[in-house]
């Protein structure tokens, strides 16, 4: 059985934002990523095919989507992001690490 | 775009379980469950036909499973369950909420 601590085995570079799946069957994936200061490249957005339900574990986070908005995330804050409803990481705090959990559903 | 935050807006009394859906799509169903002092009923198991990745956010909690083994679970720990693993909650903390975020996939 798969198990472990959302909190623990934090990467000890962050030169990338870290990609790790938990678990996960067919085209749903459960991952935790951890950021720290990384933001999504300047030009382009995610525009994704299925919907991507998010929460912001530790650290903060800003989301900017395509019609102008944007979502600042704290501790707990999650969002249900639409398919293709075009985002960005705008922004990640630079001196903590920021833990997502990302369900791909 | 639907949003919350898992720490905020816990139900006023503990008399029951509270389950809320947070997000799902067919037979995918992500959502939060707090407990204060609540367990399985004392005869029977969860016997489920998908599996379930829970992660402990806030509290204290034992799982048992039908094989004879538990397991605690303290803040970001998770464990992904297998469809039909019998298991049950034994024990959350009695004296503060406990909170999980659970995913049928």
């Amino acid at each position: 059985m798969n198990k472990g601590n959302l909190f623990a085995a934090l990467p000890e570079t962050f030169d990338e934002e870290t990609f790790e799946q938990l678990a996960g069957r067919g085209e749903v994936r459960i991952e935790r990523i951890v950021s720290r200061g990384h933001r999504s490249p300047h030009e382009g957005w995610y525009d994704q095919d299925r919907p991507e339900w998010v929460a912001l574990l530790a650290g903060e986070a800003r989301l900017r989507f395509d019609d102008g908005g944007t979502l600042m995330l704290r501790p707990g804050d999650y969002v249900d992001i639409p398919a293709h409803c075009r985002h960005r990481v705008e922004w990640t705090a630079p001196d903590t690490e920021t833990i997502w959990l990302a369900v791909h559903y």
